[in-house]
């Protein structure tokens, strides 16, 4: 694959599809037992996602990670009884070698870096499961976890380690590879697990990893074991998280049904939602469809009818599609958002949800949400959201309006339009706006908004369930501009066309900088000071020109690098 | 300027300098009037600070930014009765075109990143005079302000734009040349002014910037004043804004004489520091030494001493080191502190210093060490500190071992050395240790290395004013390692070697993201999220390829874009 930025989907003619289930899993072997789930690193050498490499000593590339996000997001749903889930090797004397170094050195830059942050948000998901969901990740490294291996076994809460004079934790990519350990392991060493910066810094220039006592000394690992007693103390610290856990021990999962979808050479097709390329122009046109018919009655109904719930519905194809337009469609730089239906059936959907807030199912939806508006939130797309008559950008539906880096409210109607409603849009808060769906940076989209005037969150907040018009929304500062039916079309048009013209990395930048005002937290700052080293390291000569030590692994060849300090 | 990464230092023969007095300024004209100054910037077009490009429309490199440094220094230690300080342009209709573009397409990426830095360090530290010494910085923005101009206004704390119709504040660098404002922009917009973040994009993504109403409405800029009545308004906020500040009226400053310094090709010595550079190791040895006779007698005595006083002889040394060696060493890519001196005289003049806390002029020697030791921690080099015997951390110089990612500190003495003394090390904590010398992300250093175990903080404060020993050291988490004299030589040349054998970049990013755990502030924003996003798209074919949009800036030549998103 050929340096130029661009995903496999349009450089291959290959479609990612990040859509899988148990029965299909390669990789991972999933088994529970009582309230204790264990999913076991079992990768298959021989079974890439991309031809070209083989996938030894438990490396993993896309396809095995697209297999541990469908296993995260499946024990939320269909396991409620599962307090606990165990992270482990199946193979003998190995645990996790991390990122297979061949696919990374053959990838190009833009694979690479979606490839690590698709990692980087699986791991969020299994830290966001142990916080929010009650279902706590542990991990038993029982052989070598090296790089990815062991910033996997960091996105979990409690981490053993195999005392058995061999088995280490190592972030060996700098000293290897000339490259960032580049799934959050050098943020979680500092910021979660709070490791001294001076005891990162031998760990992450020292190829062969600590093991044992130093390891636990230094905070890299929770607990020791020696061999004979390691499945034990494994199954006993399960057990004991598992029992702590909130979770119902005897309630029924939902499924997860298979995902339909319609996929035409421009055109992709859920059942509520519709992605329309304009490819001249370089937009996806993505238009959210409300709820047809109102929501169940009550929270046994929400369980009966299960994934095809509207807001579980609209989680899982709004996940799936950020994910393929991301992956497969990288020349769409802009995505346009616009949403059709009913506002107030979106706002009885957003007010079951929240009466309903310590139903586990309820409380399951709602994280899926507020984890996949945080997957748009970090997109490396110009999020541009359009709010005409017919749209229904209420609760839920208005944090994509407040998402976008640029939001356009008709005001008034389209006058020669026969097609469109004669009445004005307007959009609504419900209570979804004010908590339940924080950012990365653990802000509401309103509070990021206005930092400079908390006050103006509380003049919304006041305006809960009522249907605000383009110059109420303006006025109330939830929109950018409001042109009427007149200038609508051109300001608009202008507006992606100018877009479209930009350059794209100088957009990412931009859009990543001024998206995040205020606080930062862990996360928000993988993908932000992490994330952006990485990009840049990524794009060295030292990594990856012709004689870069990423390029050059396996070839025996010593890489060149040119020594200034930049 | 080939874009090798390497600084004109080594590339050319030409080393940068930055010291300078006001009566060498080409660019810049300083004036006192009662307690307020006036920096108005002039820019001599024909003046670069490097052949090949053309000043013109008040845009400057980085000798303009040498000079305002020099100007925001002298003007907190020579002149203690100056509330605030103005920034304007002397020249007619136009404020300051922001960082030469010609320059920037002509230097190479670490001369380009190096320049980023700088800037930025000089805008926090307009910052830090407003919001610690007194010394306000209002912005008079006389005429068009664009990109570097206008972020040159965001580091003050009150923005008058003259309404005029015409006179714009913008941000066009990603339009333009495809790059980010790189001087804190983005994030002094979201973060310090709280800008709406559309409001922000649209700004960003707008070549012909924003005037007037709307630049006020959208807190772009604090207040409007028309042609005629400009200077009114903007000498009445100033006015203003120095009587409320807590200078000394009728004090005396102290005046800055020049540095004296000696250079030689491997060799730089100052009064209080030496550095000789190890080119095979890639190394700058840097040898700080303490204090030879005991502090003034009160605060009297400090103000007579003026700058040969030795804790602002000091910080100015090192400020100068620094600067000299992240810009014109580029390949000594680790800097290897000892100290040599008395411990109880390092304590005594950290006890003088913070006694004496509330004179003016001890605060701005305090508040110079902060940014000296704030400027070493976001250098892209390796640090590393070695503790021996006749060495003198203590307090304020106990700090370059907590700043280095490395800290090995001697057990015992080196037996077979006559040279050396036969009283082991010590380090020794002191009030400084504490709290008047915080790192950017607003936490001293002893609290971002106990981040996991706060109590450690405590254990080391009971230790003020101790002789702490190897051991004791190590048990107190002050330092990584404790070899012995037998295994001091090898352990120390062996962690040199490896270090200059890794890749520099990924030191780089590493570095960046270890010494940084915890909370996050503007300023570490600025020099983490956005400058590495910036580092990445100065290396984006987009922006600095052979047909980047900075690369053709006035050639007439259209820029082609990969229009991949990453």
């Amino acid at each position: 694959m050929a340096d130029t930025g661009t995903a496999p989907g349009q450089q291959t003619g290959f479609l990612v599809d990040f859509a899988t289930s148990p029965d299909q899993y390669k990789h991972w072997r999933l088994s529970i037992e009582g309230r204790v789930a264990r999913l076991s690193l079992d990768v298959q050498e021989d079974q890439p996602l991309i031809p070209g490499y083989e996938l030894k000593l438990n490396s993993y590339d896309l396809g095995v990670d697209i297999e541990l996000y469908d296993a995260v997001q499946r024990l939320r749903f269909e396991h409620p009884e599962v307090g606990a889930v165990v992270i482990t090797s199946a193979k003998d004397r190995v645990f996790c070698a991390g990122a297979n170094i061949k696919m990374l050195g053959q990838s190009g830059h833009g694979f690479k870096v979606n490839f690590c942050k698709f990692t980087n948000e699986t791991r969020n998901a299994m830290e966001d499961a142990s916080a929010n969901s009650g279902q706590t990740y542990i991990c038993a490294i029982n052989g070598p976890a090296a790089g990815g291996g062991y910033e996997l076994a960091l996105a979990c809460e409690h981490i053993l380690l195999i005392d058995d004079g061999s088995s280490t934790v190592s972030l060996p990519e700098l000293p290897m590879l000339a490259v960032l350990p580049g799934t959050g392991g050098l943020t979680r060493l500092v910021d979660k697990r709070k490791v001294r910066h001076d005891h990162a810094d031998f760990l992450c220039t020292t190829l062969e990893g600590i093991r044992g006592s130093r390891a636990l000394e230094w905070r890299l690992v929770d607990e020791l074991a020696p061999r004979s007693n390691f499945s034990q103390a494994v199954a006993a610290k399960a057990s004991e998280i598992a029992q702590r856990s909130d979770r119902p021990v005897s309630a029924q999962g939902i499924k997860f049904t298979p995902l339909k979808r319609k996929m035409g050479r421009d055109q992709l097709r859920y059942k509520n939602i519709q992605i329309d390329l304009d490819r001249k122009l370089g937009v996806a046109n993505i238009l959210v469809k409300g709820p047809s018919e109102a929501p169940p009655a009550d929270v046994s109904a929400i369980h009966a009818a299960g994934d095809s719930f509207w807001p579980l519905a609209l989680a899982r194809e709004l996940d799936d599609a950020i994910l393929h337009l991301r992956l497969n469609e990288s020349e769409a730089g802009t995505w346009v958002f616009r949403t059709h239906g009913d506002s107030s059936l979106v706002a009885a959907y957003d007010n079951i949800l929240l009466d309903n807030a310590s139903d586990w199912l309820v409380r399951e939806i709602t994280l899926y949400l507020k984890r996949t508006l945080k997957r748009l939130d970090v997109s490396s797309r110009s999020l541009v959201t359009l709010i005409e008559p017919g749209s229904c950008f209420t609760g839920t539906l208005l944090e994509l309006a407040l998402a976008a880096d640029r939001c356009y409210m008709l005001e008034g109607t389209f006058e020669d339009d026969p097609d469109s409603s004669d009445v004005p849009a307007a959009v609504r808060p419900t209570g979804m706006n004010f908590g339940p769906l924080p950012m990365v940076n653990g802000l509401t989209r309103l509070e990021g908004r206005f930092l400079g005037q908390p006050d103006a969150v509380d003049a919304v907040r006041e305006n809960t369930g009522a249907g605000l018009d383009a110059q109420a929304a303006l006025e109330l500062g939830l929109v950018t501009f409001i042109p009427d039916d007149l200038d609508w079309e051109d300001e608009v048009r202008l507006a992606l066309e100018e877009r479209a013209s930009f350059s794209p990395d100088a957009l990412t930048g931009m859009e990543a900088s001024l998206r995040f005002g205020g606080p930062e937290t862990m996360e928000s700052k993988i993908f932000g000071r992490l994330s952006a080293w990485q990009n840049w390291i990524f794009q060295r000569p030292n990594a990856s020109g012709d004689q870069g030590a990423l390029q050059l692994y396996g070839t025996g060849a010593k890489a060149q690098f040119d020594k200034g300090r930049v």
